[in-house]
This record gives structure tokens, sequence and C-alpha cells, in this order.
């Protein structure tokens, strides 16, 4: 079936915004309040007025575009992500989201399609988080989320984010009449890269989310004795790491028990003390990541593996201590908006296999403000963050028509009531 | 049964070279060819004359003192150790075994008894190796068995061995009449703390070694592929830690699957790259030391080894390479000797548990020379090389006298045939 939107077009923008910033061959530095953010904040409001949406940039960073609907005062359909990049980025991450969504507006525009609702067409700032060390600043701003002391905080050069914010034309006096107040948007459509295998494993060029799973994170210390390893028999061992290696090998088991589960379990970081190759590790310290998007099977796995921490340790003479860094409970999509995602890919005709998302996106910010709705693109061998990232021009332009035609749908349908915020 | 060898003596002298480097409350620092070393060796050597030896030092910074035997031509029985420690050392690691050899001969002389064959007591110089990081320097030298460049290696300040060598009083132009000839030494005795834990785990002061164990030491790379720790499912993992885990989980029960046998295996040391909490390892690093006193079971672990680390690959999709550090096969104590140390136990009424040494002793190099035969020392937690090394005066004390109750068996047995040079 051929598309509605204009894959050229599309091409040509992400061409154009990977020029900003752009490292070796195919990267991208963009870091967050950068020169090179604001240069792209202003090409891509260039292309937002061009689409015919009328666009600022508000007291966060944030740059939105409007188009009022027939009803003005009903609850807006947004769509967007982000355009700042990690610092040995690639071209697409955030950025397939900001341009298929003004895509999917002047898409409407060139279709003589006047919505019934106002949609709104957002650039988030700050999504990655690098630069400060904390992320989602954007979004988060825009819903009244921030906390004390993010001004302050500081990039590797000494520069304060309220001095960058600043710089940006961001402005903390206005900060208060930037939040949305509850129910100026009802619907959030995120189209993004998947950064991850699991389209390409199913040769599906496009996924649907069903939710972003919240990770728990813990750091975790075992300790045992150190010894010389040529005359400590192993019955007189209390090695730390041997109970990490069972812990880890362990927690493969119970993420990967059942395979049609979207559950993952990592360790991630790990240092032996005293590391050296002939005395037994004395000090372990290692990180659990453990995800899914069923909080319930989550809390189970989360049991079972503190039984088998306990085990592990017991085995090898080891005294453990648990620290939880994060515990972030999943946060659903909305059933209405992946119905009306559902149908457009059928429509299409093409398929459309569902899948959780492990990373975090503006998506997570806003599933507390309303309903949300995430679509993926597929991505090559899985990589993101890095210079290799990679979609074709066709599976993005696919990804870009799914999110135009759900708009349509979701605009026709009018304004749902706002969620219950969580 | 009282003890002929003086407890109180051996106890001073002791404190004395204690003093000589001392760091904290019990710790030393006494580096190889230090003014320290030097200060100890002096004290050394005049308790050396004091027990009636002929006392030099030699052209590797050997201490070495003789007293003639009936015949003075019969290959000689020599005892001793070294007094050099690591940088953050304790008391008793080397030490008891020179002061331990002085008391015998002290001893004899006091008893009235002419050995029937020449006795020597040596100090060997760098046993530790830590100054130079390459150890056992002055026994390898004594044997003829230095390598090119040992003299051009240089300490942490810059200082070469030579240089270091040379303000001892130790003289290269003079190694080769240094050097001993076959069968000038019949048998080598050496009584050191265990560095271990077994014979406090057995209740016993004293131990028979049955040998040194040679260890097998490997660094092993495993490579796999990095992604996001949300967003890879746990079956398109290529995790190098994973591999990790299950490789030195294996090796733990390899290693301890005959709770009898005296196999050690550990991994003391690993790195992850990239290290972050929220990315799957990619890379892994780690080590791996295999030890056992019997090397055709050494030998069998090692395919088990191999094996495993083989299937744990292939079990996570990952590369790997092993590279070979070091090979050493066990060197075994003599029957004979072992036998005049479980005559002299029995003569004392004491149990005499046999085990394995793990770590290399001055005795290792000996071996290649003439038979050999250790007895070890229980000590405190199995602690070495750290200040809290400890043994109590009344284990020292039993140590030296059965060090002197064999060495009176030998020197009457006269002097056996070297042994092949293997």
């Amino acid at each position: 079936m051929p598309l509605t939107v204009n894959s050229e077009r599309i091409a040509a923008r992400i061409d154009r915004l990977a020029q900003i910033g752009k490292i070796s061959e195919t990267g991208v530095c963009r870091l967050a309040l950068s020169n090179e953010d604001l240069e792209a904040v202003l090409v891509v409001k260039g292309w937002m007025e061009e689409a015919g949406l009328t666009a600022r940039i508000d007291a966060f960073g944030n740059l939105i575009g409007r188009l009022e609907g027939a009803d003005p005062n009903a609850p807006a359909v947004m769509m967007g992500s982000h355009i700042d990049t990690q610092p040995y980025a690639g071209r697409f991450d955030g950025i397939i989201g900001v341009i298929g969504a003004i895509e999917a507006v002047q898409t409407m525009r060139e279709q003589g399609i006047a919505p019934a609702v106002p949609i709104e067409v957002v650039s988030f700032c700050d999504e990655e988080g690098c630069r400060f060390n904390k992320g989602l600043f954007g979004v988060r701003g825009l819903l009244g989320q921030l906390e004390d002391g993010e001004l302050e905080r500081v990039d590797k050069d000494g520069v304060t984010r309220l001095q960058a914010l600043l710089a940006f034309g961001g402005d903390p006096a206005r900060f208060a009449e930037s939040v949305y107040p509850p129910g100026r948007v009802g619907s959030f459509l995120e189209l993004h890269i998947e950064q991850g295998p699991v389209l390409e494993s199913l040769n599906s060029p496009v996924g649907l989310v069903t939710g972003i799973s919240g990770p728990l994170w813990w750091t975790i210390d075992l300790y045992g004795f150190a010894g010389h390893a040529g005359s400590v028999p192993m019955t007189l061992r209390r090695d730390a790491l041997a109970g990490a290696a069972r812990i880890i090998t362990g927690l493969q088991a119970i993420a990967g028990r059942d395979p049609g589960a979207p559950t993952v379990g990592t360790v991630g970081s790990l240092q032996v003390f005293p590391d050296s190759r002939n005395i037994i590790p004395e000090h372990v310290r290692f990180t659990v990541d453990l995800r899914d998007i069923d909080l319930a099977r989550r809390d189970r796995l989360e049991a079972e593996l503190r039984a088998l921490i306990d085990e592990a340790a017991t085995a090898n003479g080891l005294t453990y201590a648990i620290r939880e860094d994060t515990n972030s409970e999943p946060r659903y999509c909305a059933e209405r908006i992946k119905d009306a995602i559902r149908a457009s890919a059928a429509d299409l005709g093409v398929a459309l296999p569902e899948l959780m998302s492990g990373p975090f996106h503006d998506s997570l910010a806003m599933s507390r403000y309303c309903e949300y709705g995430m679509i993926f693109v597929r991505c090559k061998d899985g990589i993101s963050h890095n210079p290799k990232e990679f979609s074709t021009q066709a599976d993005i332009a696919l990804g870009c028509e799914l999110l135009y035609r759900t708009a349509l749908s979701l605009c026709a349908a009018g304004a749902p009531a706002p969620a219950e915020p969580a």
C-alpha cells in the first residue's frame, strides 16, 4: 500500500539534523542546551511552521508547535519526542519521533484534513540527561515535576543547568506559566526507534509498545575473606566472587525461565577486591537490573532473587548488603491508543508485534499526566547510543505513516477524559 | 615433652627482626636489598656467628653460614629461608625458617653434637620478588639459574637491581664463584609458616609438606555484544559476564569435587567492559589459578575446565581466548626427608598432618638442585603478607624443635647421593 506521508521529506530532514553536531561518518553529538541543540531546535521550529503549526520555545527549553482543532478547548493530541543526543550517538534516537510528528501534521494539512481537537507537536528539552546527569528535564518541567536543585546541577565544564538554560532562551521566572494544567493534553503519541533487537529478530519493521517497564536497580556487596589462592582449601574458602557468580548464573535462570515473557535481568557492573590473580576475592560489588512489564511477576522474581542471594551467601560463607537504587513501576500504554495503532496497522496490512520498552522515554513522564501510546521502529542489531545506530528509510517512513494514521483516528475521535494521574 | 631448642631465644630474635622496618603495631616492611634488609642481614649474621657458623654474604646477596662436618667434603645439609618481606607484611613469613635453622645449629652445639656432614644455614636474598617483580633471586643465583636482564629490572623509584645489589655488597663480577656446583648440598630443609588455614582447621601446630603445587595460570577473554539492559530479551543476549559466571561456578565445582584432594581453583581478578549498570557486558577478562599436587589430576581438571569454557561460551553466544601465563609442575618433597621429619614428630609425640604448599618458597628453586623437605607451622586464620600474620611462640618453637631433630637425623645419616637435577 502506498504511503501518505512523504518518505523523501522525512529522510531529508533526518539527514539535515544529522549535520548539526555531526561526529565521524554517521555519528552525532548534540548535547542538551548546547549551541548545536539550539541550532537544531531552530531548524525544527522552521519545519513546524512549514507544517502549519504555531511554534514557540517554552521556559523549560521545550519546542512546542500547536495546530488548533475544531474545538480549541478540547484536550489536545500531543505527539513528539526529543532531538538532544548522547555524546557519541546516532541520527535516529528521539529524532524520528519529532520529525514523524511534524510529518503527520504536514501530511494532514496536505490532505486537507482539519483536526477536531488541537494537535501539539513537541521536541522535549534534555531527554537524555547525560550532560547534567538527570534526564527527562523538559517533559518533567512541562508537567510541574522538577525537583529542588535541578538548576544547580553542573556539567563537566562547570556550567550550571541554569546558565545553559538561560543561554538557550529558557527562563526559570516563566516556569509557572509554561506548566501544563491538567486536561490540556488528552493523548500523547511517541514514535521511537526500538533500541533493541526484538523487531529485527521478528522481521517486523514496526511494533506496538505495550508499556515502559520499570527497572528495579540494586547494588549488592558480598563480603568474604581474602586468602592465598594456593593455600586455602576449597572447603575453607569464603570467596566473594564465587558467591557473585552463583547469583549471576541464578539471575539468568530466573529472568530467562519463561522465554515468552519480556522479563530481563542484567548484572552490568562488577568490581572485585583486591582483584589479584592469586588472592581469593574478599569483596565483590555488583549491580542488578531487573525489569518486567508485569509488576506482580517482577515482584515474585525479586523475592526469588533475594532468596538466591541469601542462599549463595550462605553457601560461600559470605555476608551481604543489598542497596535499592531505583524501584520504578511499569507504565502501561492506554488500551484506547493501542487499539487506534492496531487499527492503523491493520489498514496498512502491516503485522504489528507487541513488545515492551526497556529504556525510558519522554512518554514515561507523560504517562503520569495523560494516556499515552508508543510505536517502535526496527533498528539494526538493536544498536543505539552509538554512531552505528541505524534504521532504514522505509521502516521509518512506515512508522511515520502509522503515527499519522493513528493521530488522524485520535483527532477524529475527539477528546477523551483525562486519565487519573498515577 | 620438653623442647631442646630455646623457645625464649627464638621469640626474642623474631621480636628483634620485627623492629627493623617496623610498620604499625605488628607489621614489617623490609624490601629486598633495602637499607632495612641489609641491617637485618647483619643482625642475623651475628646470630649465625654466635651459633658457631662461619658466615658470609655472597655475590647474590645471600647470607650463608657454614659449620663443617666430620666429613668436610660430604654434601651439606642446608637449612633456611629468607628475611625480606612484602611491603605490608608480618613478622614470620620466611623469618622463622632462618631463625629456626640458626637455632637448630646453636642447639646442636649447646648439646655438644658435632655433625657428620657440613651444615649450612642460609638467608636467601629477595625471595618475595615484590620490589623488582621477580622473586627467588638469591636462590636462583646460587643455583646458576638467573635469566638475562634480571639486573636491569627497576623498582618503582627507578633503582635497578644492579644498583641495589651493589649497594648491598653483592657483585655481579663474583657471581660465577658464588654459584654452587652440583653435590655441594645434599638436602634442603625449610621451616615456614603455612600461610593458609589448614593446620588451624585441624588443630595441629605443625604439618609435613608433601610438595609445592605448581599453578596453572590463565587469562581468559570472553567477548559478547553490548546492548541496553532494558531492551534486549534474554534469548537474544550475548552477555559476557553471564558466561564468566558460569565458568566461575563450574570451576568451583571442578576444583571442589573431591573434598579430600588439595586441588584449588580461583578466579581472583575480573574486569567487565563497559561496566555500566544498564549495559549488557560485552567483554569480560578474568584470571584462572588452578593448582594440584597431582599433575595428572590437574591435567584432567584442566581438560574439564577447557570443555566448560567452550560450553559456557557457546551457551551465551560468546567467543573466547585463553592465554596461558604460567604452567608450573608440582615439585615433591623427598620421601627420605619426609620420613626423617615424620620420625622426629613421632619421637615428640606430635601429630603431623600432611599438606601441600600452594605458595612458592625458596624450596621450589632448591628442588631442582637437591632433595628437599618442608615443615609448616600453623598460622592464625591463614593470614599472611599482612601485619595480622601470626603464629604462637609455642607453635614456632615446636616447628624449630622438629627442624632441629630432623637436621640431627639427616646429619647423622650422612651424605645421600645428590638427586638428579630435574
